[in-house]
């Protein structure tokens, strides 16, 4: 065996350890989101986020993946082919090359474990009100269509990437991607009843099981070795190294960030806030993960951590009611992580980036966040006029679970009333 | 280092990554279980999923691993002589090379991983009613004999595989081996007491922790990437990539189709029924998940999704009272999944498999279940004759935690009666 | 692409792996102790386990890396120069090899996850009376300094590797450097209230989430591939193949031994037991898991499994009160897989190891245990005269999850008192 053939061999198999790495953060998410919302929605949450995951994979057969890398395969025919899988497996055996890294399956796969994130990350925003069908019609459409095409402007060779614009692993292109979508979704939707008194105070709604929560944000962490290490389309061992590196100091420093913050401001260990805090370190640091040096990451995290205990609060008093803290940590600390890319982008914190390089991040998040507000909206709003978005007054108070899904989350456990 | 050493320690390398894959499979089996289960009967259903992993490892130390693979070690003596191992480490010291792709003790506890999961199938099916001690002594001999005979006639070398008879990864030496011993178990057991009601209907017993079963499904999935990827035997790029796209597409098809078939049926959105779509899918591709094409597997999946809302009707109303529909996943789909390498098994939709293999798959899955059926009931009957099956009317009722293991599964959380 | 390139890509793979699977040992130790105290105080031990992560990786950037692998990079400007990695990345890009093996990046990032490990032991036996201040001050100090110094006595090249002693993962290293810290803190503590009565009795306080606790303990088996597979440092497949069969049938022989212990002593399955001997197993092998044969590695697992029955009862009535048992696993199981190196670490079960080997065991466990006591001590008594250790009478009575955190683990599900 030829030392070419070795070397594809262990790329690839980074990646597909990547890909079930990314795949149990379908997991993280859904704990995550059963966890921060009232056991009377629980498994409208699961039903939802589960989906997802078939939804993502099958658009992205379908569609998606022929959309977001084009050219890429001259066989395929069209957007239908099955991702130019075609219909039957190539005549030449399954040496699939894809890019001398990997094979066309594993990139695949990968690249489809990444598609069904962007809606799950909606899922979050829009728990407890939503219908059903209307969330799983707006994922078809926004999985297999939207995200691709707004992806294969950066990743897939298009204009952004000729820009220099740069998003590692998807600080924008997934992250803000979900997150423009979760704004529009959450408005259209309005906030869950009770949430915005009429005297002008915010009611907190508590989630229901903080142990499932913690085990979710445990899991996200795990899941992005993959989701960062995997984005480097190699096993180089430098390269994927320092991205774990950055990836957990980012992480680490989110949680001591948002611990501190949210101790000054409201005097109390808030667990959520310590959760929130990881997760925007994680997403802070997805887009440059791979330029940053240790000590540039912990800097990123630890804004990203400041930053998201008060854009929580911020986004609340927008009256945008968004049980999970989805927008906050997706979309704004994705927004500031592209904008990281800028200021600490060139490898150690001596060497910032270049105003020039903040100024392509920039337009770039522009660009992406008026796509998604406008294709969002068109393909919500007519959902919203068609089969509708949101669940009966009756049905929100009672439970979506006892309603679209006939069942209760804890059956033989006794719940008390959580309005 | 030579590139012979190389290759080698890369195969070596993914297998031990799905020993990890496969051993997660168990904490998923556990969750959905005990999910699907009542609260007063979850500690002995999790007490029975972590013996398994136990009893598994050391019946196929002391027996498994020796009957499943025999002569593949010159100097193992006998059945007992620690799977060949010896009793103490080679003299050559630890350059156990097994079959040119990975080590001896690789091989042995990818192999020790597989074997527990074939009780751990019939475990779902007897959850709630049987001894403990009665299922332990069925896990014994069944693990530690049976699963490891029937598996040598493919695995190993036997008559099956010198037939042509193709299981992949174990739709039928590992799911309907465990399938066929849930039948003979549930109907020596009988059914759980209110189940089957004098007037002829059927009472749902519904499970009391849906996030947690969710969390169960998500991670035999997880899991499943090593349980077909690994079964693969090397790292070959196209291979094991194609068998990761397979695996993923097959349960995702697998949820969609019971998605639809079961909201077409019940009018509702049930939720394990989607995580019975899932397993049906997984299980249906793992005969194949080598041979097929991506589209292949969406059709494999989507058709064992539309079996399993089905069948799990099917086996209710046979009065075989299966708690967490492992029949209808196990049995059911692994049968069908066998039978698709016979029918889409050359590589391609359009190049269909032939009647020739069709047959030697039939063939294969009777010889299996004849003896799967024999076996099992000679074990079970004669346990129920000694130690006996079922527990006492009154454990039931209040439930095998208290009973069997003095202890409440949610100490300090209020459950309510759920008969 | 050269050979040694190759193999260099490989090892550092592995070990990037075993980081993925050590760091979800972190929510594999948060779900069991959750899982085996009370739900009032669930918020409370999640928080712990979730800063002390972020903690243990800042800590050991800032100081812990330099203080356990001193000499090693030249360029590193005193314990702050963050881990040796300075203030940028090196000018010559990013091949940074740290021992022909992996990267620097590699080796501290795996080691960065065992460093928060033994606070995290410590964690789960102050579990329900510690402030949480004076936990995170405790672990800032251990993790930070303390347990890197230990460590580079044995694994930075210090004088307990030169005389001989062997621990090679860290049934000394890790798991009694967290064991010993436990006595001291849970002497200082004392037991929770109403622990040991005025009559001499003992309650037994019930943990409230037993499947929790069961995930938390398969998560750490799961990690333990990593604990103990990434500590030979490289992807030998011999030892590393080698190291994940002793694990795992340790493992299974200690889950067996507590099984039978538990039985014979209590008449009862008590699955509190089979997890704890799962735990000692794991521990008992960790010291010489590259050394035992198969064999062996039953012997040690069965005999921690047997131990960990006695110690924890014996703990008990010593009045040191360890919710989850943390002083028998890890101290106790620890001492005995230390010492197991000196009894069976010859490489199979006939050739004994030494009484040589044993002494040095023995000396290298004295030092490190006294060393632990005084440091341990020292931080301890100094928290306790300055912000205290403990909380509230009121406070643990009431739970501290709603006086430190301000809120419920489980908002919307009916508890009952447990105290």
């Amino acid at each position: 065996m030829d030392t070419t053939t070795i070397n594809f061999t262990i790329n690839n198999l980074w990646i597909m350890i990547s890909i079930a790495l990314v795949f149990i953060m379908h997991l993280g998410f859904s704990a995550l989101e059963v966890g921060l919302a009232r056991s009377k929605n629980a498994i409208n949450i699961l039903f939802k986020n589960f989906m997802i995951v078939a939804i993502g994979l099958l658009t992205y057969t379908i569609s998606g993946f022929n959309l977001m890398y084009p050219g890429f395969e001259e066989s395929s025919i069209g957007i239908f082919s099955f991702s130019g899988f075609g219909l039957t497996l190539p005549e030449n055996g399954l040496t699939v090359d894809y890019n001398g890294s990997f094979t066309y399956w594993t990139d695949f796969l990968f690249q489809g474990m990444f598609a069904a994130t962007a809606a799950t990350i909606v899922s979050g925003a829009v728990a407890e009100r939503i219908k059903l069908n209307a969330f799983l019609i707006f994922s078809v459409f926004y999985v297999g269509v939207i995200y691709p095409i707004i992806g294969s402007w950066g990743w897939g060779g298009g204009f952004l990437s000729k820009m220099g614009f740069y998003d590692f692993a998807g600080s924008t292109f997934v992250h803000s991607v979900g997150g423009w979508a979760a704004v529009v979704a959450v408005i259209l939707l309005g906030p869950r009843l009770g949430k915005y008194l009429a005297d002008g105070s915010i009611k907190p709604i508590v989630g229901h099981n903080i142990p499932l929560a913690a085990l979710g944000v445990f899991l996200l962490w795990f899941g992005w070795f993959g989701f960062n290490g995997g984005s480097v389309l190699s096993a180089d061992p430098a390269t994927v190294s320092l991205v774990l590196v950055t990836t957990s100091l980012a992480a680490a420093a989110g949680i001591l960030a948002a611990f501190i913050t949210s101790y000054l401001k409201f005097k109390t260990y808030d667990i959520t806030m310590a959760f929130n805090g990881a997760l925007a370190g994680l997403v802070g640091i997805t887009a440059g993960a791979d330029l940053m040096s240790p000590l540039d990451a912990i800097i990123i995290g630890f804004i990203a951590g400041v930053i998201i205990v008060f854009a929580v609060g911020i986004v609340d008093r927008l009256k945008m009611d968004d049980p999970v803290g989805a927008i906050g940590v997706h979309l704004i600390c994705g927004v500031f992580g592209t904008l990281a890319v800028g200021i600490w982008g060139d490898k150690g914190v001596f060497n910032t980036g270049s105003f020039t390089q903040l100024g392509t991040q920039a337009f770039g998040i522009i660009v992406v966040g008026i796509t998604c507000l406008i294709t969002s909206f068109i393909i919500l709003f007519a959902i919203k006029k068609t089969v509708g978005l949101r669940v009966s007054e009756k049905e929100e108070k009672q439970g979506l679970d006892i309603f679209e899904h006939g069942m209760n989350a804890y059956e033989d456990i006794n719940l008390s009333d959580n309005d």
